[in-house]
């Protein structure tokens, strides 16, 4: 951490910095130039608050030189991590497609998806259990009940399993059905559900909040990771903006500059971040194109009837299309995909 | 709900979805102008998915008519309410400060600044016992024995509390301890906390997400009222916007347009808003000239040293001054302050 | 400018930067800690390019000192600035409110508008012969004609006038008929139009651009000022965020944060910000508390027909009301107002 | 265009909307609900705003049912256009890659930087001689003399040749030497140069302003055309949104959304949005992949000495491995490139 000083800072005011900062246990640097007196820690500054300094007299700003998320700094962790979900793995070399309906809404539905998912090439089904909705009115998950659907269309189809969680309940019943849980992006920074997440030994999906920076984010994956569960994946969804002709903007940039800043694997959901069938094919390409290492995309038998998030819904034919359509892109990004 | 068919849409696809509405239960109100067809909808739409009619051909936009919210919409319930907080109210007539620390972090250090916030005039002391926090590593509150400490300091000084909550058991420990409980900007959206503060029976402040719109705040509140807990006070506390001069961008408007649609209590937050001293006093002006109920400050005996969220403080002398300078406003907008 | 270097960054690398830095007649402060090394530049550093330095090998992050604008900076000019406009001025001590309509329409509208507005205590009238239009199909004012209605209503009344420029032609009409050009939220970084206002001798008020920055804004004001024109006035008048509640988001916290910065005055557009007469007292009243020197509010004869922004448009009695209400917040914070 | 009226809307409030509507000329068609009543339109609305009517008593909301633009409207120009630039052209069925400096510095650069890019395979020369920059201080571009080096580097090459403009003066200049003229995102909405490059009658790249929304953009779009210039080009460069991660956000998912509202060609440009050579590749190739038309991309001879936006260029070995990993993404997606 550096302290930028403002010009003509008083002597009295520097000491005072630098006295705190003793007193915290770290040792000083100091810098006078001709303008401006810089102030460098050094030492574990884990304990200082950047905030807290700057209301010092005469300090001009503050400037945090490393991340405070440490596990899942690729500074640290140079190698790409594979994350094993069931029989199949999420990272470098694979593309992984996780697909399925928004709500599982009964078992037949669920089976029938499960089956033409996996024949189109996802390895991982979603389907959400438990969903947060705007409205206390809307239709609120199976619960439970949902999960054991997922778990049969494990058995019937060798899929692998996904579901939203939002509360411990749900995460003491998923460990029971799925093999691995999402945090849905309302609840990116539920500061305690992720704590609990890390504790369940499952893998997590963590989706990216609306209006989350990747660092914020980055910080909740090691939330996650600090419990001693390190396989997390991340999820780009989309982040909230002025624009409306999409339901959220898809900030696909966010791939690469997550590639720089952590090991961890990088999966996109073209569904909910436009918010519409008809934009999902072009921004499952754009994804694969940029190096992602998955995909999860909403399938639904019949998207006017789905309970939830019916227009967003491909049908069973126009996601066979595009995983057909995806394929050639995997061979020139060097990924295995329905080999 | 209005269905706006395109342009020369088909007379099938016109069918489709009027045979789905009423196959759902409703009666379809048919209006066929030169260029576009309209179709309204009359009866219960609850069940009905806004998104899920989209998906049908020839459907070029679908119009809400009414909010989702019924129980905090002004519409329904057109006198303002007032919500008993311990021995103090919040809504019309009064102008009510909630202040304290960001963090309570010593018995002695809290019941300081109850005595100094009190003698300035607030009624409500705030605390937060349970700190959500961006990063693992960062001092996470003192839990229960926060609380036990709020609660010596309502004996001492006789102000009503209250403190956030994250969790389930927070809440279970709130109960027990303090006059009111607060859900935070990052879990506004946690839809199982919103239900459990509304089955706690104490009184919620409900602060506005990040980037949450005034129509998802109102769905929030939504979700206490209807488990049975009218007493939902909303928090304007600063929105994500791409400015960086402040640490959030306040949104006062929010007041005015609250008024309207809700006659839920309306508080504003000048301290998280802004995250800086230096501009808590004239955002405080600006709330209570546009009519918000209360105020939510950050107060603390030494901001320098503070565990969270320093920079935002003020020090007992600047809060002084700042209820002085209030109570003038407070008169010219007939609210009761200091009397 | 301060140049972190990554942890571990090659002596080769650092070598490289302060060769450059020298290169281009500047001096190099180096600065090895345990952790990373920073370079400090000493001299004259308007020619570098804190961008350009970014590519070099093994740089961390660039960190500005001092803002780029230099006579817009309260820094070197401490003292607020008093902006006269005809025979009124906009400062300290005063509370300047330019109220009309939108678009001129035509004579007997302004005539009859700027008496009501003089009449409730404006002293600046405002009226648009130039209007930036989003679609080209929408009505685009009455030009020069309208300037010319703008002198007869000031000749009327004996108020002075304001009316936004969008090219050199409508700056070289308005020098001719007006005693203030304005430039509007899209003109903001129209940095041709910004050096023209710039040679006009005419006092300029700047409006923020709707996703403009406060340090581009004052940026976009020093290169009027740096023309030679010190008589810049700033209107904040909303930012586009993600809220669709109100037209834009007022973001009244830019006073505060303006007041630190420049010492240029600072005027408040409720009006255009919210996009509904409904929130345009209180707002003002916001305004007003916390310390703007000046509204600019529209005023309409009959919204209803109004060619241009009807609905946030006041009635005659909508403005007299709201006049009076602001007369005593003036007095409180100490601002002469219809005294 | 609809207009909703509110429940329990009284018989005079309709019929003061009604007899409006009729007063300019148009039908009225009339749906009265249970809960709400309905107004329908018939006619040529275009002089009719939507705004004036939402001040209407009793009106709860105004639906335009069609767009503003016209001429840049896929709904009434069904089949994709193709701009000709010079001896190329942009459209279905290539891909156009627009590369060169952002600032012309000197002829030499300039010449070497011609050569390079076209080896690489881009048709077209870009080169910024007027540059608007957030500073005055700033360098402001070489004017004249850069766009008489693009005409030799064109003379020299054979490649067309852009050019930003940002006044009239600028255009009259680019109209003896350049193939096609730019518009900056900064004046999106300087209504007067869209009017101005409408006449110019060379083809006219519009880039979209950083908050702009897309139909704001088809607006701009429409300003030009409606000049009678048919040959607009959109170029996506990235939104202003709280991410700070990258410059801007790139907004990827504009490209399939503009495919179903226009006809016009569409461009992306990876180096502006992003800000950093790290992420030009990954993003080219996602841009390729969801079906654009072109790429614009800065290249350098020597980027870490750029005048203007060094860190974001490719020097010339990045953008040739860039343009033959392109060279297959081409083939997938049935575009010439390289051929």
């Amino acid at each position: 951490m550096i302290i930028v000083m403002k010009p003509q800072a008083a002597e009295q005011s520097i000491r005072a910095v630098t006295q705190y900062i003793e007193e915290n246990g770290l040792q000083v640097h100091l810098s006078k130039g001709e303008e401006v007196t810089i102030i460098g820690l050094v030492g574990d500054k884990s304990k200082l608050s950047t905030e807290t300094l700057s209301i010092f007299k005469d300090v001009e700003r503050i400037v945090p030189i490393t991340e405070s998320y440490k596990l899942a700094n690729r500074k640290f962790h140079s190698q790409p991590t594979t994350v094993q979900v069931g029989n199949t793995s999420i990272g470098p070399g694979n593309l992984t497609i996780m697909a399925g309906p928004c709500a599982v809404e009964t078992k037949e539905q669920l089976l029938s998806i499960a089956h033409a998912v996996k024949d189109a090439g996802a390895t991982i089904l979603r389907g959400g259990a438990y969903k947060p909705r705007t409205s206390p009115y809307s239709f609120q998950g199976l619960a439970e009940e949902g999960l054991r659907y997922m778990q049969e269309a494990k058995a019937e189809t060798g899929l692998s399993t996904i579901c939203e969680v939002v509360s411990l309940d749900a995460i003491e019943a998923a460990v029971k059905y799925v093999d691995m849980i999402q945090i849905g992006a309302r609840n990116m920074q539920n500061f305690i559900l992720l704590k609990e997440a890390g504790q369940s030994g499952l893998p997590v999906l963590l989706k990216r909040g609306l209006c989350a920076t990747i660092d914020e984010w980055l910080n909740a994956a090691e939330y996650i990771i600090a419990e001693g569960n390190p396989n997390v994946v991340l999820c780009e969804r989309g982040i909230r903006t002025f624009e409306t002709a999409t339901r959220n903007t898809l900030d696909l940039s966010a791939v690469p500059v997550l590639r720089q800043k952590t090991h961890l694997p990088i999966i996109v959901d073209p569904s909910h971040s436009t918010g519409s069938y008809k934009y999902v094919a072009p921004m499952a390409k754009a994804a694969v194109a940029c190096d992602a290492d998955g995909l999860m995309i909403e399938v639904h038998n019949d998207p006017a009837h789905a309970l939830s998030d019916g227009p967003q819904s491909l049908t069973f034919e126009k996601f066979a299309a595009l995983t057909d359509a995806l394929a050639p892109f995997c061979t020139l990004v060097g990924r295995d995909f329905k080999a």
